[in-house]
């Protein structure tokens, strides 16, 4: 599995555990770091203090070994954020939810990789015209927020692949070795998975939210808010009166009122299932009545996975 | 590419041609069975006595090769049809948009072969249970009519491959030789396309809708119509009246009396690209810029396209 992505990052497998509000903390991707992909920290969720504390721990828990943070640019303390990652010399920075052009050379100049997530082909392109190192696609399968065309991740990689020579990474609807080999035979040199990571014993997650996501069938969860920022959730209180509202034709500033404040914090670490927000990937069905297991059961499944499917081609 | 498909079917490619309204007449049909696939007559935008020329003309071209009708079993004249296709022996029926053991039973009688079209794992349980031969599980990128659950191709074929042990077809979202190794990756033993051939210079559609599909970007076609059926249209003048309608608020009546009667005819066959329905895949925009192909070169390109993924699979 060496591909441009394990050498970019100097890591042995191209697997990425994404940096999800609320579940990716030290815990989450120390240990995916460890366990040879890259891990990393979701500053979505941080301030610039409990940031500083969570790369401290990690890099503690890692020792030589690289991880990441994510960063979404959209964030109103984003330069505070990125004033910590310079100053804790983190090996590796994934931006979203901006331009790519914004912070590429400042990380840079700090000897910072950068990698940006985008929804299309497009976006691809300014990401290859800002420098950054790797580019993430991800399709409309994935939790949370989510690109505005819609593109799934079977369309997606494709026409990313096209637009740009970068390092490509494929993200949304990714759970399993075989999945991954599929994306690697559209042209990614490697995954990142949310879900899957975020519903394993090292995420921050809380107890409530991994199990009702560990017992989702298909179509429970959709794509929401469309008139503010379209986003992925889980069918439940919460979801029910946004999806009840935008049928009645509720305008952003409606659905703005009922989201309120502090929802996907409630949802998803503090565990109100019923009241909170609740983000996950669609593929989150296909983990149906599993345990909540340790990021090492995960990476040893999918690197089995991955080399069973690779010699099942062989006969194809 | 011998699989459990080919066998099925006799042909020699597992590759099918949708049988897709105003697109799928026995000239494409014919074209794809007689390049080694198999070519599917859409029954949903015909009567008895047209189903019934396009059969006799279908079988005139292919010689002894196989090729299929598809029936929407929502259609009321779908009992009408099905005596058509008895009386015409022809050797495969896909049904789709309703239950598979309506038809499954008196089709088998008849001596033909039966696929299903579904979107779920639950229903394609339904499937197995009604006996039908081969399951086509076709996921949200798909064009036109779509499944509920809006489960993505790359989310949905594991979940199929899971829940059923029959031949599995996989549709939406397929349209390069790259994307048929990615499913077979997945569990699929064939594929069904629809986009690609539908804008092939077989395909029965206007020269005006063609020349519109294939001048896709990405999030040009998007999922509307959820309060009635779920449908994938093409951004223009139809669209936009559903989408500005929806985003107020109206209630499936009035959205029934904006579409009005006639109006993918209108659009796909007659060419009206303002005012008419058009239907087709998300992954339309990964062909932009091409011409209107022969199915020939078409089931050329899509043959070398995965041989040539084949062998870099070899390099992984």
């Amino acid at each position: 599995m060496k591909t441009r992505v394990t050498e970019l990052f100097g890591i042995e497998l191209p697997i990425i555990a994404g940096g999800m509000v609320w579940c990716s903390g030290w815990r989450l991707a120390a240990a995916v770091s460890r366990a040879g992909g890259l891990g990393l920290i979701g500053a979505g969720s941080m301030n610039a203090d409990v940031l500083r504390e969570h790369i401290s721990k990690c890099r503690e828990a890692v020792g030589d070994k690289p991880f990441g943070v994510n960063m979404p640019l959209i964030k109103p303390d984003a330069a505070q954020l990125m004033e910590v990652v310079a100053q804790e010399q983190v090996p590796v920075v994934f931006t979203s939810a901006g331009s790519p052009k914004k912070w590429t050379s400042w990380l840079h100049e700090h000897g910072i990789k950068v990698a940006h997530v985008v929804a299309s082909s497009l976006f691809a392109r300014k990401c290859e015209e800002a420098g950054v190192d790797a580019v993430v696609a991800e399709g409309f399968e994935a939790g949370g927020h989510n690109g505005r065309e819609e593109t799934t991740t079977l369309c997606l990689i494709p026409a990313v692949r096209r637009a740009t020579s970068l390092p490509l990474i494929a993200a949304g609807g990714i759970a399993t070795g075989d999945a991954i080999l599929a994306m690697r035979v559209l042209g990614a040199e490697g995954v990142q998975l949310g879900t899957r990571f975020a519903l394993t014993q090292e995420s921050s997650a809380s107890e409530a939210f991994k199990l009702r996501c560990l017992d989702l069938n298909e179509g429970d969860t959709r794509l929401l808010l469309r008139k503010l920022s379209p986003t992925r959730l889980v069918r439940g209180g919460f979801y029910d009166s946004i999806e009840q509202a935008e049928n009645r034709g509720a305008s952003g500033e409606e659905l703005l009122e009922i989201i309120g404040v502090g929802a996907s914090r409630r949802g998803i670490y503090e565990g109100d299932i019923d009241n909170g927000e609740l983000e996950i990937g669609q593929v989150a069905s296909l983990l149906k009545g599993r345990n909540v297991e340790t990021v090492e059961q995960v990476m040893r499944e999918l690197t089995e996975e991955y080399a069973q499917a690779l010699r099942q081609v062989q006969n194809f």
